[in-house]
């Protein structure tokens, strides 16, 4: 993939301003699917990424835009006309608004539900009832359904008709539109004609409620052997279904969602995004990272005195607050994935948080003798080296137990973890680091 | 999901050393798919996964092992015995061998072999012909195969025999057995029995090459609209398909991966991990650091005189580094990320390195003024001020061209940029940080 969109992206940059650029252009929206086209997209600076999309053509456009990030769609979306956007909306289905309605603005929605099938607005009125973290939200809604009472050749007869994609069971409803059960395409296709449906279903098709949490529902889909579960809303009447395809989208959003939180951005940032949003994103991030810098500064400024004396202490702080700050990640850093994935429960916190010390009080025995030891050399002092030795130990303690604690604390504040652990986290074992190594050094060596 | 298990390793902990405890876990495994098996017995510390894998009977206990990470299956695995590995090994088929070897000693690896199937250990021989970062060694082998000119009739008896999981396509090989093309299941059903398949062919079916890297294989599975891809050898001959299943979890081993590495841990690497082996794996890591550390004291080190005669730009020196360390993490994750999804070529790095330089200019000017105007105000010295803020927008400058250059270089030396990307960053911004502040500083202030 990465090497194939690579020579796309240079054929583009390379034809720019010659004769040829068109026809490049023309050659590479036709030859590639949308998916790809929306990658190549996303990799073109904002000029060329426009100059392309002018290339582009219906039907093609709207799959197009579904595929790319939000902001990387918003740059398009801004600059297209009214008349451009009418035509994207021919004919659009509920569940692909649904998920363009993100960087709609509200007036351009309405336009697109006035030309909306009636069937398909009201399919969009019911995503829109659940929140955007909930399944819901982002059901599919093209499924196979038939009666509960319904026999193998009804089936057979929905079957020929059409399948959807990733599309493995037909689903029965009751009168009221209640789920009951599932049946496998592949059950139904070796079945005689007369035989009931429901005696095929199978039982490990369980549906997901729209009320859950989306990526929760996901990681349901992608365990279950099934390409899609249905959805059903609280009363339990079938609503919808998750394919495993964006089961599979979910999950990678999540994770890209965390890998991007973990600089304090968030996921939908695109590679191009205009300088003075792409500034003004990270600024607040920036900012917060300040107020914890000087927190730091403020608790060496208690120390004033002592750096002065023995000015050693200043050359080795970097040693000890970073030592922690790693200690520090990789506890953090499992603690996150296993909160995401349900891993980390109530009851096993006390067993980690023992592991983990003992992790941490290995390596911190370890590094504060080799640390004690080169600074011993260094600086031709023993009690700078015990000093330091110590204070490496402490920090490591401190890192470990503070890896459990944080993003527990997080959570229950309802903060993610993903973003303000990090944050939190180097904050106290910078002001731990430090306090100890300048809060030692001031009791032994002055 | 995670709700749920809570509750579940909740009552398994209550339980122990009760007399209910045998009961609660038979129900426990009783009520529950193997997967979520797996994530309870990876949510629990070792001892209690232990004896509650005694409870876990044949034939759940290989999906139950095969859905855990390999150092939690590790520990499992070690303490079985050669019988309980032997029934274990009874019919178990190629694809889940190769899953399971990773963890296997080899002994029990030709063990396996021994009593398998001799078809199945042929795909095993064959899969193990390609390395573990290839698509052809997680190939699948549960395919619906047809001669290139069956009809209509021959594809609906082979589809009333059975239909594997995730299975919408028949692929068509020749005599030799290289992939032609591939029919739609749900073309298959409404056709006359009499059609040759090749006239319902789907174009958009295209193999992925055994010898492509697995992610990239991954997301073309994931981008097309199929279940299932097929998979083919160098030659063109149909070895196994990758299917939507894999293609989620290579990509969520993936982003697993990235995040795991951003702390310089490993994806597989378990809650529960032994203290000595999780101290040892994290160690490694911490020494890199101290080294960076090290490095950066050094620098420091440099400029002792004038620490000693202005303490206050010891007390700053965090606000600088942690400055420049933000900045450039933010560059580096967005880098990061378009290297692995493809979206960072050689033609548009230049355009991203003026964004980012851009980016950096407007953020170093803003931040600089504002920790400047903080700093004069609190050591009540303007060149002090000037100082700190000269060495803000220099670092934040310097982070940004190095968030684009580390991991570019990097990926040059064939080294993960996940993985050593933040600690080559941060000793960059740490050394510019304290070089440009201290040494502005012995310019200036002294």
């Amino acid at each position: 993939m990465a090497e194939e969109l690579n020579e796309l992206v240079d054929n583009v940059v390379n034809a720019e301003d010659t004769e040829e650029y068109g026809k490049v252009i023309n050659q590479l929206v036709a030859a590639n699917d949308p998916e790809e086209i929306a990658l190549l997209l996303e990799s073109l600076p904002v000029v060329q990424r426009l100059s392309a999309w002018e290339h582009v053509r219906q039907p093609a456009r709207l799959a197009i835009l579904l595929a790319m990030r939000h902001d990387a769609r918003e740059t398009i979306i801004r600059e297209a006309s009214t008349q451009e956007l009418d035509e994207i909306f021919q004919g659009i289905e509920a569940e692909d608004l649904v998920e363009l309605a993100e960087t709609l603005p509200n007036r351009m929605v309405d336009r697109a539900l006035a030309v909306m099938d009636a069937k398909q607005r009201d399919l969009f009125k019911d995503a829109l009832q659940y929140s955007d973290d909930c399944a819901g939200h982002w059901a599919n809604y093209r499924l196979l359904v038939l009666p509960v009472n319904a026999k193998v050749r009804d089936a057979l007869r929905l079957l020929r008709r059409e399948i959807p994609d990733h599309a493995d069971t037909i689903f029965l409803v009751n009168r009221m539109g209640y789920f009951t059960s599932a049946v496998e395409i592949s059950a139904v296709i070796g079945s005689p004609e007369h035989i009931n449906l429901i005696e095929l279903a199978d039982e490990d098709c369980v549906a997901i409620d729209g009320n859950e949490k989306v990526l929760d529902a996901a990681l349901k889909v992608e365990k279950s052997n099934f390409s899609a579960l249905p959805m059903v809303d609280a009363q339990g009447k079938l609503i919808g279904r998750m394919d495993l395809r964006t089961a599979c989208e979910v999950i990678r959003e999540h994770y890209e969602g965390q890998l991007m939180a973990s600089a304090g951005m968030d996921e939908e940032e695109d590679l191009f995004s205009p300088v003075i949003k792409s500034a003004r994103n990270r600024a607040v991030w920036l900012g917060i990272n300040l107020l914890t810098a000087f927190a730091a500064s403020w608790f060496i400024g208690l120390f004033e005195a002592t750096i002065q004396e023995v000015v050693a202490l200043a050359v080795l702080m970097p040693v000890v607050a970073s030592m922690g700050g790693i200690a520090g990640s990789q506890t953090l850093t499992l603690m996150i994935r296993g909160l995401a994935l349900g891993q980390v429960t109530s009851s096993n916190t006390k067993a980690l948080f023992r592991k983990e010390v003992s992790v941490g009080g290995l390596n911190g025995v370890i590094w504060a003798i080799v640390i004690g030891i080169v600074t011993y050399h260094w600086f031709d002092s023993i009690l700078i080296g015990l000093v330091i030795g110590i204070a490496i130990l402490v920090n490591i303690l401190a890192a470990a137990m503070s890896g459990i604690a944080v993003p527990l604390a997080l959570k229950k504040l309802r903060l993610d973890p993903a973003l303000s652990g990090s944050v939190v986290l180097t904050t106290v074992t910078d002001i731990v680091g430090f306090v100890a190594f300048l809060g030692l050094g001031s009791l032994i060596l002055v």
